[in-house]
């Protein structure tokens, strides 16, 4: 049914795979996309939105790479919020609701449109390899599909298995099968396998609920977006609400503990932390009374609602009423209980930088498969290993970001370096340099290597360039313009700053704590010049960071630059740890199965000491 | 969970279910619409069409009634066509193309707005029932949901089994599970079940295609549309295409005949004769040396092509290469293969004429679960049941349509008195009176029916009242109206129709065979009564119907009219045949297992011969 044979083949259209198709084929590889379900291509599993602390940084990474999810997020969003704004930039994190059916259909028809890209719908049940290198796929009616590479992107169907309170079935998702095959082929080949586990909330009937009762959270009054294109802003948005548990619903819950796969020791795999159920939490917090709910819509014109926080494997009837007793859901109706799956990982240890199996050449692993919980995560490694996927068979270098350069980068060298032993999600703390990585220059960041291994198009780079250069000049404005007393110290007076004697550098005065780019405004010099320049709202965002972090940023750089000198000591391919007698066991051991590309890496793996590193540095020549 | 008892409970959202959902909580029943999966809400199993021959009066009548479907395919279209146009009024047939995401995505959004109908996810197993009374369901949870009434609509899931070639595997669609638990209890109760099949054909890649090579099927310059309501009219459409098969395609899916689980013995139940598979066309046709294909989009925007035509079990390799020998699609590029698979049903002669079964109370069967084919079959199905499930717990007269009402009346009279040993679907030749059965009266035959029970909504009733009173005014005119000689003998001489000597009236003269009512719109009286009374395009469709076809009108109704006095002799429910010796054994036996209600209903069972009615009419006193 195939004549040809593929240059990648992506197993899986969840957000991984579809971002891996994506790229594979907009770089020119010839690509196939092969996934259970047409109708599910980009399907929110869980909550139906994106971004949000660190999470949004990603998706915004993903865009300024050339990958699609932050365009399909701004063409399916219902609310727009910029979170932490009254934090410094560093951590301002976009997050948008979504609306799920326009999510899913966007990514299909995005697809769909992309050149290079071929569909199939069908399990896939095994691998074809060749000594240990992978040359294509075999489904479950035995086709054999022929590919230069392979992507799996299983999420979390690997024999998934759902519980809801005493009851298991097997399932990839709610309604959906599990696939099976795939992690017994690949155990028996060497590779190491482990479960984990992740849950949802149950979904309801919104004309059910007592909104009057709620707390409403309205999206941002001036609402951003993902993409640096020029997707539309958002022009009317829905409002989501808020609600708390009670120690009533708390006692509820805890009747159905007995009965709970999670507390019975059915589920033995580990959940994300940061995710809990609602069990767990009451457990694990058991002095706090209350917590928070988020009552989320699923899209513009559904009544069906999301219960953020409310994710739950306990048996049905407790959830039912335990909810029935949280404010505004005295008369809840249920579209669907919450429920926990566990399904199989691969501890991505096992992986190089570029996501390729170091056990079986061209074939790669993203997403869910590597441990990882979370749509942006997925999304993104997906991107990783699609673009390396198509350098690899044109035998070009691989596309590895560092960990100043992205949280890509972080997010890719924790997994392969440290491995998870609970599913991993990003957060800002993770990424040393996060004042470098921000959610406004991810486009500055990376959208010139994006273009330079040809996947960010000729457009994205001018868009960058143009921002860039206007914000270049607009900073040098500031630094070259003075401002006279008479001009600035009425701003200063009403900012309870202290006033300037005599004129002085713009720059200086807008670097003080309460001076934003709003008062710089007021000067009239600097509003021509935003005018006579058609500055937009971006290159002022760009500037006011620049200009009043430039300081934090300056001095990440510097220690960023430090580290990287480690970082350009690389570790030869076959090095051979057991000469290093002077290494400790537990060093020599953990760097034999990671098998670190530079000095920076090995830093990193646990259980490597600085002194390990000083070892292995001498032995180095360094 | 589910506090309440439900009115109603509908067991799945195909057309059926949510037809019957809709129509019993509009009517003010407690609905609970259960479901496998709330994504897959009219979802289109097969082919992306509404409408067609005999199907088309039937979503016309839906819509006259007061069901979605039609409301439903209007919002959904791509393309829309008047079949039959050249023909007589009774065989007009409107057929529409529809975006397949569009279609669910719209039934789910007009079934979430609809008061008195909640919505749960999950697979149901079993009936509760007391005594001959079902009284709920019981889901794969074990969660029992009780209610009055309870409409099963499983559709192809129940114990589906998914074949292709050799391979075959449990399911109730493609990438969809069966359903298991209740054919195994309903046969413990005392049903009878029955296996069918049905087929349907590869999914392809529009972008693979060849279309310069095909025939460009364009829709209606002047589309219309399906509901009576004022939805909108296409203003753009789709085109479809057309090919042809060849003899060098027929050898090369002859090759795969021993792999045939058609040929070889694996299929053992009977497919839908009028939507055969490829490989039954060129085996039962062998003389014809080609077959049509038509090549119609999923969407307005989906690259995603459905072949209509060549819907095929034979192994996936035999249908590529047969596919890429037609005509247009030698680059073709599969999304799926065509399958075919065999289902659950239950022989439609154990159900009353409200779909209620004769077995168990409260229990209603509707859809291709009786034994049907086709959306519009399964939508009416549902629409019945669901408004006499309605009125049965409402302690209401049953809602049924005679054989000279509505196609509907004709499908079910059908099903329940003759039963069916192959998927059943409507054709014009199955009606007696399809000269009243038109599209263009579904809302002057229904619409007052649908009203008085309640479901029909007073606008609904309104339009079509002003629509009958203005072709009543119009009809009056014409036969009102006298015409002279020189104002209309312009108009034959151009038709080639003889000339009138004198003045005649205008109904006359519109009665000639040639005569439309653009002719008779040249006329200045005629255009001035249309502009003055504001007369739209269906009142004057409406008027030239009943004008030109009035003969045939008032046969039928008489026909009808006599018929109905048969209609009109009741048979009691407990009627005890053993005592009428005279009756011959196969009519004994036959009126015994159906229990007609009437003689008419007696006399349409096959076995039952006119003397053995003679013999029932005597006894009953007539
Ligand atoms: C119940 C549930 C709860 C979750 N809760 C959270 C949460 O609270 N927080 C959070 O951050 N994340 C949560 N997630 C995780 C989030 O959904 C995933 O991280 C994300 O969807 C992973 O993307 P992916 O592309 O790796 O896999 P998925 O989105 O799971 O997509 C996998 C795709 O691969 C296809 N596929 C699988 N196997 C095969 C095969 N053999 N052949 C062909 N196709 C195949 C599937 O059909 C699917 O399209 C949850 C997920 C689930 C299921
Ligand atoms: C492969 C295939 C090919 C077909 N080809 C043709 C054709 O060529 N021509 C033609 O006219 N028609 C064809 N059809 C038939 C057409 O699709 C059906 O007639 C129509 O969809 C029947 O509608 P329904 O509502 O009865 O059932 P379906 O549309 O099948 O819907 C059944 C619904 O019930 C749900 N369900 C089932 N069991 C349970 C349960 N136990 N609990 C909860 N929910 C349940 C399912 O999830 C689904 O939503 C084909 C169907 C299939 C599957």
């Amino acid at each position: 049914m195939f004549q040809e044979r593929y240059d990648v083949i992506v197993v899986g259209g969840g957000h991984a795979g579809a971002e891996a198709a994506a790229a594979s084929a907009n770089m020119g590889s010839n690509t196939l996309l092969v996934t259970m379900s047409l109708q599910t291509i980009g399907q929110m599993s869980c909550n139906p939105a994106m971004g949000g602390i660190a999470k949004g940084q990603i998706v915004r990474e993903i865009d300024a790479i050339g990958g699609y999810s932050g365009i399909i997020t701004d063409k399916s969003a219902i609310q727009f919020k910029m979170l932490n704004k009254s934090k410094g930039p560093a951590m301002w994190s976009p997050r948008a609701q979504n609306d799920r059916m326009r999510f899913a259909e966007e990514w299909r028809l995005a697809l769909e449109a992309t050149p290079n890209l071929d569909f199939y719908q069908e399990m896939v049940k095994g691998l074809l390899v060749e000594g240990n290198r992978v040359v294509g796929v075999r489904t479950s009616l035995g086709i054999d599909i022929k590919g230069k590479a392979v992507v799996l992107t299983n999420g979390t169907f690997l024999n998934g298995l759902i519980h809801i309170g005493d009851k298991q079935f097997g399932g990839g998702r709610a309604g959906e099968r599990a696939a099976t095959g795939i992690t017994e082929q690949l155990t028996d080949f060497g590779f190491d396998s482990g479960r984990m586990k992740t849950g949802t909330p149950p979904r309801v009937d919104g004309r059910s609920l007592d909104y009057s009762k709620m707390i409403v959270q309205p999206g941002d009054s001036n609402p951003e977006k993902f993409s640096y294109l020029d997707t539309v802003l958002l022009k009317e948005q829905r409002d989501c609400h808020m609600t708390y548990t009670s120690p009533q619903v708390h006692d509820l819950l805890r009747d159905g503990f007995d009965r709970s796969p999670m507390f019975n020791g059915r589920i033995k795999s580990i959940g994300p932390r940061y995710c809990p159920s609602i069990e767990d939490k009451i457990n694990r917090f058991a002095d706090k009374d209350k917590h928070q709910i988020f009552v989320e819509p699923e899209g513009w014109h559904t009544v069906e609602v999301y219960v953020n926080g409310f994710s739950t494997s306990l048996p049905e009837d407790i959830q039912y009423k335990a909810l029935k007793s949280v404010k505004g859901f005295e008369e809840v109706k249920f579209f669907r209980p919450g429920y926990a799956i566990e399904y199989d990982y691969f501890p991505p240890t096992q992986l190089r930088h570029t996501l390729e199996t170091k056990l079986c050449e061209g074939l790669y692993f993203a997403g869910q498969i590597n441990g990882t919980t979370g749509y942006e995560e997925a999304a993104s490694q997906g991107l990783m290993a699609g673009i390396n996927a198509h350098l690899k068979i044109h035998e070009k270098e691989p596309f590895v970001l560092k960990r100043d350069e992205a949280y890509i980068g972080v997010l890719i060298d924790d997994l392969i370096t440290k491995g998870t032993e609970e599913p991993y999600r990003m957060f800002t703390s993770r990424a040393e340099y996060r004042t470098l990585l921000r959610q406004d220059n991810a486009d500055l960041r990376l959208t010139p290597k994006g273009y330079k291994i040809g996947l960010a198009k000729e457009n994205r780079l001018r868009r960058m360039e143009e921002k860039l250069n206007k914000s270049d000049a607009f900073i040098s404005f500031f630094r070259d313009t003075s401002v006279r007393p008479e001009e600035i110290n009425p701003i200063l007076d009403s900012l309870d700053s202290s006033l300037v004697k005599q004129s002085d550098k713009m720059f200086k005065v807008f670097s003080r704590p309460r001076v934003t780019m709003d008062h710089m405004l007021q000067l009239d010099s600097v509003s021509d010049f935003v005018v006579e320049n058609n500055l937009d709202r971006e290159v002022l965002e760009q500037t006011e960071i620049q200009v009043k972090y430039s300081g934090y940023i300056k001095k990440e750089k510097n220690n960023a630059d430090k580290l990287n000198r480690l970082e350009n000591v690389k570790i030869p391919d076959s090095f051979d740890y057991s000469k290093l007698k002077s290494l400790s066991f537990e060093a020599r051991e953990k760097l034999e199965f990671i098998r670190p590309v530079t000095i920076s890496q090995a830093s990193r793996i646990s259980g490597v000491s600085p002194s390990d590193i000083s070892v292995l540095l001498v032995f180095l020549g360094r």
